[in-house]
């Protein structure tokens, strides 16, 4: 068996952001030159998100807007973890987003369905951050 | 290290649906002779889910009312995405069910608790669409 | 390839609870021997959760809260599941925060970022019920 470790990182400049990780995923299973097995990428901060949808600005608008009624960001007052932080909705914005996927590999390639791509989600940026990649498999 | 690789396919008359996929998930299974390791199963599609929850028709109809509520499919001019789409709220009630699972595999079974069933959850059918199954180990 | 497996039981005084189960996890994972692969641990109950998340007592408030907004217990009679039963807002409490965690094991530790602590989410106890951990690598 074979595994293969990387992190990558990020700060970008806005609260909340999607970012198109998927060719820099494809790169680490190129790097491992594992053929099967499975690929397990997630958010190593407890404010972000790594998850699987689709690549269209309308739909990530729509994500920003129905996260932001289910978990919103002001008040930062009704939070109880808002003592010193501002960040409570972050918190709850992740865990309707997931922390992580597990992706199969296939003959080398991540196998992904025809419109998967996968997103790493933001949502208290304006700081290094990053995500960890692990790929076991043979 | 032994990999297994398999597609299901459905095609549902509904828009929404829960299908109890566990039977066929325990052939493929069988199928790979694997005894010890990981199952993987998700959703290829951006708009359907694998999940695992109770097989109870009452709770079926809450997951049913509950997403509706969260993520409304109408009006669907309420979502940026739906220009010339109109399943912006498919792509939601995913996100709060997941993608995919992930489930142990002891002793050439599924190592599910008494109560545990796996299902593809439809919330965009009426055309073909197809879930992963990958299983990794020995 | 290496796997192992264990149970953890609990049996939790009121029916919701957040319980760290981080150092439980590492001691499965010194017992099993694996250097580098996968851990998974999931909840074998559908009215419970394995997730991560930080250790802080104000979020943990806000979670219980806003899962109870999202999802609220009362009524019991709002939900079809709720014939001889009253925990339908478990099963979709649990939906939220997810059934299980995939963790990368590096070198012999659990493989988290600094934050990041790993929770069995309770949502309907008084009850003896557990959770899987199965390991697999080399």
């Amino acid at each position: 068996m074979k595994s293969f470790r990387e992190e990558l990182w990020f700060e970008l400049p806005t609260r909340r952001a999607f970012v198109n990780i998927t060719g820099q995923l494809e790169n680490c299973l190129q790097k491992s030159g594992i053929q099967e097995g499975l690929l397990l990428c997630n958010a190593m901060h407890i404010t972000a998100s790594v998850f699987i949808n689709d690549d269209e600005r309308g739909l990530h608008e729509d994500l920003e807007r129905w996260l932001e009624k289910l978990a919103p960001e002001h008040p930062h007052s009704q939070y109880r973890h808002n003592v010193g932080e501002d960040n409570a909705d972050a918190h709850l914005k992740r865990t309707i987003m997931g922390r992580e996927v597990v992706v199969a590999v296939t003959a080398g390639r991540l196998d992904l369905g025809p419109w998967e791509q996968i997103f790493y989600g933001e949502f208290d940026g304006k700081r290094r951050k990053r995500i960890l990649v692990k790929i076991v498999g043979e």
